[in-house]
């Protein structure tokens, strides 16, 4: 996830020295891997496909010795697939000893557009250093280059900004060292009657293993960072094909390490140079972490785990709790933030309720099978959050619930009041068809929100719209090129990006990655 | 020096390897000293200094972190003289935790006008390569950030070009680890009565120490390479001064380690990845090595050296022999190539015999001292050399030697004849002040021929004429703000560049530094 809403809160973090150690302890090792690029290629304009840009095979990579450069040449290599890792790469000089440094500029793109539109033109709020570029002065050829940060991508372009009069250069041996915490071998066939459902399946699981580092990252081009909300879905992903349970756990660790003076974890985490918590507080984000630890449990039947990360997972509870109004709901107010989806307009009051509900329906199992005390203060938290939620949010006339004081109808509300399942399986169902046949005007614009749609569809025994809603978003993908799955997809416009450009959106990004839990997980 | 005339000479290297390892041996520890800044400055427009930019104090160091830097905002770091080494610093965060890297870029300037006008904007036809910047990217802050260029320069720009919305930075601890082969104790003090010559010496000998490296180099910023014509200069002033005997030796070695089929030396040479000769060979700087070899042993009497060099030396007079015309003149053709000056309208041919009538009287010397068969044949050439001059390109009517089938009168011509002492001294003394009295139109446009008109002034007893051309145009420089004086410098034409533009000139160049070997040589 990017930024949801800027936000600096000022925090006091309380470090828990114990629970930190313990996530270093599960740091993992990484499983590396050699690839090299299979061909040359240009890109071209071509206005019928995504942003405007398609690559044409120049030739094959084994022509790489052929292309002499200089001055202003640029050659752009495509490395067949998504990669991450570290690039490797020979230069030699062809004519005169180099006489001059070379002056080298890389430019690493997960789609086309990357490699023929200039960094240089964007001009959106978040940062333009996440654009992947550098530029190499090399005083001695030839010369080994190997570069020391790690890089998100498919093509590749070398530009030659300055050699000499009396020099060119070849380029040869371009490697890209892949890392990932992710073990294929763990990840049981599929074999699926449906070809879309496969592919949809094996590329999700290719999304999930380039997010999967020393933590699990949201994306690996940006923000490379350890998102409570994108750890939740990876999570759930990852036991239903890596199964690698100590990753989840050393997040969970790491999330409970540095905790404020409340108890509240934050929305996300850096790791160095130290475990960092951000300033950033999210309402569903905090409570995630606490269906993040039932997701877990449930998975791994780690009962010493639950037991160390129970209190944190209860507190995030409470502080969610403590804020109600006495009608027992969230209240409609700027002094908490909440992320839900990228929507500038999206009141957020109702669907952050309904995330209430879901939690404190999975703390109060939790609660149960650690018999914990507050078993009863849950039980009576949920019946007055699922009362205020009827009595306020609940708009008989329409069918649909709504949020705020504008009383907004979003697709999201009904989504998150389908998870919590508020009403019985039917009434859930005559819920979710109503918003297939009826749709607000307030819509889904993430892969992270068309996810709750699908398992909302599921959940409520909406199976048929399910499938054919996931096949037709992430299928769509398929058909515009991903490799991986996208941070962002707008089927009716492939040019969106909340950051300003498409040029910084995220082409690999772990809460695109579900569709291989809700295949496999729900049989589809 | 930059490129005389764009060539590449098809030649086969014969590495003598005896004289490689020799060459290895006298490898030099550098001298390593750490130097801060001394303040922060801005670089304002001014169309009476030189390039148009002077500087403009705005704190003192201490003052540094108070500057706290966000997206556009730049500053500009003073180190007080001319430093020759790497840089490190440390960057640190202010405000939230970075969510974004740093992306910063370097500018290393010698004069303002490099803080102030962009190099993007140079299109000459040097390669822009050397113009000093970088652009990093930081993912990780706080950081210390250790460069492993070495860069030229007295000014610093720290420009942050992207951070995120949410961090800004501060820079601290911004230190050049300078490095030298120059030994400053062995510098006799000099307490010169006249204090502009004695500060002339002091830059003087800061330029050598700044090209003193683990060779002789030209320029620490271009080309950073060890030229025959640099380094008989630099040879010269290091005698007056640090008396670096063993770093001559070790240069002279490496040119004769790699001659090609016919025993001739290279123009230049690259130490790196091996020791190459380039493929540029220039008629008067391959008759430079045995002036070179000449000078050591005046200066050092290492009769050992003499004896293993004095075939490669004797080579180069007997290469420039055998091209020599029936009448014992240099051939006034494009089949070879002398660099002089540059200029680009100056005939060579006259200059090139001048050389080698000084050249042949040099290596007849050695060839005495070594009681060398040649004796006799060097002497034969000597004659044959100055008849061919007196008869062919002297001209009794204007009292000028003359160049080439134009019969062109130049300055460099004069000079070089007068260097040569085909004239006893007194008509050598005419000649001169002719020259001064009637300037051609083909003048001067380096330092390095500046150096040789003061040195043929001493010569023929024109001291008087020396001392005040020095003081002029190396004082002239002075004024014109040099911490360390300047690859070219023309006091009508403070733009002048022969390479496109004034961004990529040199302004530390081992050819500029010869004051000092001229006032402690000639007791000036």
């Amino acid at each position: 996830m990017g930024e949801p809403k800027m936000q600096a809160v000022q925090a006091i973090i309380e470090p828990v020295e114990a629970f930190i150690a313990e996530s270093e302890r599960l740091k993992p090792e990484l499983y590396k891997r050699k690839v090299t690029p299979g061909r040359l290629i240009e890109v071209i304009r071509d206005e019928t496909v995504i942003h405007g840009w398609k690559t044409n095979k120049l030739a094959d990579i084994e022509e790489l010795k052929v292309y002499v450069l200089g001055k202003g040449d640029s050659i752009i290599l495509d490395f067949s697939d998504h990669r991450v890792g570290f690039l490797s790469f020979k230069v030699r000089p062809v004519g005169s000893p180099p006489d001059a440094p070379l002056k080298l500029k890389l430019t690493f793109g997960e789609m086309p557009v990357e490699m023929a539109e200039p960094f240089s033109e964007y001009e959106g709020w978040v940062s333009s250093s996440w654009l992947q570029e550098e530029t190499l002065y090399i005083d001695v050829l030839p010369r080994r280059i190997e570069l020391p940060r790690r890089y998100s991508f498919r093509y590749l372009k070398l530009e030659v900004l300055a050699t000499s009069v009396k020099y060119r250069v070849v380029f040869e041996d371009v490697i890209c060292n892949t890392v990932t915490s992710a073990d294929h071998s763990a990840v049981r066939p599929l074999d699926h009657p449906d070809a879309l459902l496969q592919e949809i399946d094996r590329v999700s699981i290719r999304t999930l293993e380039d997010c999967m580092h020393d933590v699990f990252e949201d994306g690996p081009k940006r923000d490379r960072r350890l998102w409570l909300g994108d750890l939740r879905l990876q999570a759930l992903a990852n036991y239903a094909t890596f199964r690698n349970f100590d990753l989840v756990k050393r997040c969970l660790y790491l999330f409970a390490g540095v905790p404020d003076q409340k108890g509240r974890v934050s929305a996300n985490l850096f790791k160095e140079p130290a475990i960092i918590a951000d300033d950033t507080y999210l309402f569903d984000y905090s409570l995630f972490y606490t269906t993040s630890l039932f997701d877990y449990y449930t998975a791994s039947k780690d009962e010493e785990t639950l037991k160390a990360l129970w209190p944190t997972a209860k507190r995030q509870v409470e502080l969610a709790i403590e804020n109600l109004d006495p009608q027992g709901l969230v209240q409609d107010q700027d002094t908490w933030w909440a992320f839900i989806d990228w929507h500038p307009e999206l009141n957020k009051q109702a669907s952050s309720q309904a995330i209430l509900i879901y939690t404190i329906k999975r703390a109060i199992q939790l609660a149960e099978i650690l018999n914990c005390d507050s078993k009863k203060a849950l039980a009576d938290a949920l019946t007055k959050a699922i009362n205020g939620a009827f009595s306020t949010l609940w708009d008989p006339g329409s069918g649909f619930f709504v949020s705020g004081a504008g009383r907004q109808v979003s697709w999201a509300t009904q989504i998150w009041f389908a998870l919590a399942e508020v009403f019985p399986k039917e009434q859930n169902k005559q819920l979710m068809l109503r918003l297939l046949n009826s749709p607000p005007a307030i819509g889904l614009s993430t892969p992270y929100m068309h996810h709750h749609l699908v398992e909302a569809l599921l959940v409520s025994g909406c199976t048929e719209e399910g499938v054919a809603c996931l096949k037709s978003y992430w299928g769509g993908m398929l058909t515009d090129g991903a490799d991986t799955f996208w941070e962002l997809y707008d089927p009716s416009n492939k040019n969106f990006s909340p950051y300003g450009s498409y040029l910084i959106n995220s082409y690999c990004h772990a809460w695109s990655c579900t569709p291989t839990y809700l295949i496999r997980q729900y049989g589809l």
